[in-house]
């Protein structure tokens, strides 16, 4: 348990990250690596702690396709089984003997009704009949608004096509250290003017107790112009770290969580999009360097990015 | 009616809040609990004064859906009565005997018209039904991009996921108090750079008169990093408040209101969203705090955030 | 011809407005009065200077309404011509006698296949009638899409409801003058954090030369937190204003043109609008002050906006 | 090749351009013309690769509605042989001799199923073709959706529509020189708040070895108010330019690129627009100016932007 150093005075620690300030009420980590916050929501229904339109929209596409389908099959369950319920002599042009052939026809009926094919070889007759259908012909109608919706939704929605690397580096920088990690963009998408953010949250002993604080990481450069190779965001442990005087010892002991957060401009989506992502200190690998991950190409008239290399390092000795 | 104390000079007033600079000339408070306005506007036409597309996306769901409807019922019946005057000669494949039954039978035609179903066991002859009709699937088409859009439009608007505090409490802070106010995300959503702007609209006594004028209160934290668990908003009454001195009874007798405005990036929606909301000074309670509302869980795993504890406030002495 | 009067050196002119600095080669008014640039482009095509999209999204709702009834009669009329063509024999149901109501025939079931209504009473045979048909399915479907798509944009485009009073003031303001212009938002929109950029273009006398220069002109306020009831934008003429020591005879001679742009969030929009407008120096009236346009409701519960008393002035002596 | 000459060292050199800083790891431009960088990904699957989304938007129009038509017969085709395959006797309504025909049919039945137009002269009777039927309606239904948010999104996208000149100049300047280049807008769009970034890549010799370094270029307006006419981008080659001092034959020899981003505001869009575009120093033309593009209009009222001027140019003689 790292508690005995005192931090340097001088780190930058004035800042709300939002997970409250020296508070000790948490678990776990603040942020999970894929970047959503380790947070449950309690004391609301479901329905209203969950936006289903995002839920919609953030679902893997199998999911999604498969809630499609299941969807058209439930609807037309349900409206075959009323035609059906209501008696299939109100609709014409069956020609069915056994039960079962008389229900797939009502509920084929249903699906021409509900795609708006409506072939008409069937057709309803009664007064119920029409009207189950007129409200069927509606429902598929509107239902159809709601998958468009969606799906350009899918489509439409900003994200930040941006990889990390699996670890986070102590690694030597000029005659000192620093804390490296590295991200790359890995779609053909342009982001530009991009921004980092980087937070440490501490485990420290402050007046006997344990308690948790939050300092913000001065970076080489926070910012790019636009994002096209690599980056390789670094924090230098200079005299305003938080890590300054930390000897080899104090990295291993010491508890707590780099949270990283991204924002650029993607001219694609020609919107801001954001991408966050945290290393515990136990994810910080001590003593080592990213390999380089772009090299000009054999023809000379490019350059190649190899992202198969984002996590790609060696071992460098620390300057202590 | 408050009156007599005279405001603290380095209270900073210079802004403009868009409410008109010291005038007298409102009633009532200036923001409804809900953030809108309170304001009429008038000497424009009722159509000119209104986004109807803006009001049905602000429309709750039921209605919405009881307009879409009420819409397709009051368009069918206005075809199905025009291809019944025009008459039901010109539609063949209609086997009706009784008034009703001949309405009917138009009136689903239209339906499946409307909608592009065309059954076509029933289908138009003559060159007005025929032109009727070709009208009809034009407006049904026409009719469901409108409403694809607005569906679309209602999922896609962002929203700011925010709840606000029932009250506004006046707190101890340190060797002082303060005002505070507390909020919270409540959807699965992810609010980053979150920044508070509060504004106090008070009632002072100026040469003789009484008149608003609106101060700028300065917050502990104006921003926080991402706005994943609870945010108490806190205005210290320093020097440079307005309530700089002010007795427990100036407090009791003031009459003005807090006027409260959120912003933040919504990375779900991938756009700013903002919320307002205001606190008469009577909805602020006197001496009081927010009792904690995030806990570690059990498993010691994530923390909890107890939604339904956003308004719990207990006793407490204040410095005065 | 105004031209002996030397500007202030103290005005502030190292602005660029974007229509080139101390250029004499344009004509007539920069911005016309509804914001747009008085601008023609030459040399390139037609296609290539119009976005079509954006001229039917910019384009009053009867015309596009119009537009797309247009478009509906024109494809039909050309595939009711085809299958015509094509020989009726290839339309399976059709049961004509005349030229004419054979072609209104064709062009009905072109209405129902484009539509994708199909009754079905009429039904392609052969392999031509079919294949126009298949495709004319397929056009209708697309034709479908880009109206949902245009319809949704014309809903979804950000638009600024602001309206400008009809005339800037030249109005007493404190113990000076100032030049003055009025603005309100007139829909049921919520727009936030706006700003107002006034900027001037003098025609002054250089070097023997007539000369445009833009000046920038400092407002009372640049910003406003919301812009929930009306503003009066005031630029004050003090020593840093181009205005700054001229006479009454002065300002009638002047000739030059003051651009306004505004803009704000509109939190129904979510998004930044922006409004654009100018006067010429003629449209400045001298020696008036605008008359208030909200009262406190009469049951003192709330505050009304008159819209209609947007450009209401009274006289008013200036301080020369 | 460029290598002697020392670089003023007031030069701004401290930025992070995206491309990596001294690093000689790539080749070619980093820019291409059109504004794309020059880079090529490996190391992941073609599909992870590419946004299929985005590559869709950004096709050509015909390109992509040759993708709609071939991806419309391709599922027709499928699901005809389905048809064709399960037995035509499970279609009632056929009426065909030879395989081509029986084909034709079910190719034909195939696409009135999928756009939904069902004429139902031909209707599916067993429950194999029904269900095909009602699958291949689903897919119908969802593809539009689909089509629908891709047209959408094709006329959506933000896009800026600036061209720049063909070359970049050095042209005099006062009493010096600068590199200028010019751009003009070119449709019915408004760009306020326009921005420009000007960055150059220049390879020096530093300890022996040549490397590229990355130098900010200071602009004589570095934004405009609003982007309606042309703009000619200046960067006089004063102290802190990295040109300083270059004489002529140092301009010939240097190997480098400049890299220009303009960001504006377009209030058609409501986005933020950006467009980039690279002129490697071999395409800076030493001793010429541009010519100007806009006029008073013969009638006096208007200006005249000729945008087929944008890269006239004419000798000039250089300060040096």
């Amino acid at each position: 348990m790292f508690k005995g150093r005192k931090i340097n005075p001088k780190a930058i620690s004035e800042i709300n990250t939002g997970f409250g300030i020296n508070s000790s009420n948490y678990g776990g980590r603040f942020l999970n690596k894929d970047g959503t916050p380790n947070i449950e929501k309690k004391g609301v229904g479901y329905f209203e702690k969950i936006s289903w339109y995002h839920a919609l929209l953030e679902m893997p596409r199998w999911k999604f396709l498969i809630s499609i389908l299941f969807f058209y099959l439930a609807v037309n369950l349900v409206f075959g089984l009323l035609y059906f319920l209501n008696g299939i002599n109100e609709l014409d042009g069956i020609n069915a003997h056994s039960t079962f052939q008389k229900f797939s026809e009502t509920f084929f009926f249903s699906c021409e009704t509900f795609t708006t094919v409506g072939y008409g070889k069937i057709s309803p007759m009664g007064f119920i009949a029409n009207s189950i259908s007129a409200f069927e012909a509606l429902l598929g109608w509107a239902s159809f608004a709601v998958v468009t919706g969606l799906i350009y939704g899918r489509f439409a929605k900003p994200k930040a096509y941006i990889r990390f690397s699996e670890n986070a580096l102590l690694a030597p920088f000029h005659d000192g250290n620093a804390i490296m990690l590295r991200l790359a963009p890995f779609k053909n998408t342009t982001l530009t003017d991009a921004e980092a953010k980087v937070t440490l949250g501490l485990i420290v002993e402050e007046n006997g107790k344990l308690v948790n604080k939050f300092f913000q990481l001065d970076l080489e450069y926070e910012k790019v112009n636009s994002l096209t190779l690599s980056w390789t965001v670094v924090h230098p442990i200079t005299e305003t770290s938080p890590f300054y005087n930390f000897t080899k010892e104090d990295f291993k002991n010491a508890q707590g969580e780099i949270l990283v957060f991204i924002k650029a401009f993607d001219d694609m989506f020609s919107n801001v999009v954001v991408a966050r992502t945290s290393y515990t200190l136990n994810e910080v690998i001590i003593g080592a360097k990213f390999e380089p991950m772009y090299y000009r190409s054999p023809a000379q008239d490019k350059t190649l990015l190899h992202l198969d290399k984002l996590s790609s390092i060696s071992k460098a000795a620390l300057n202590f």
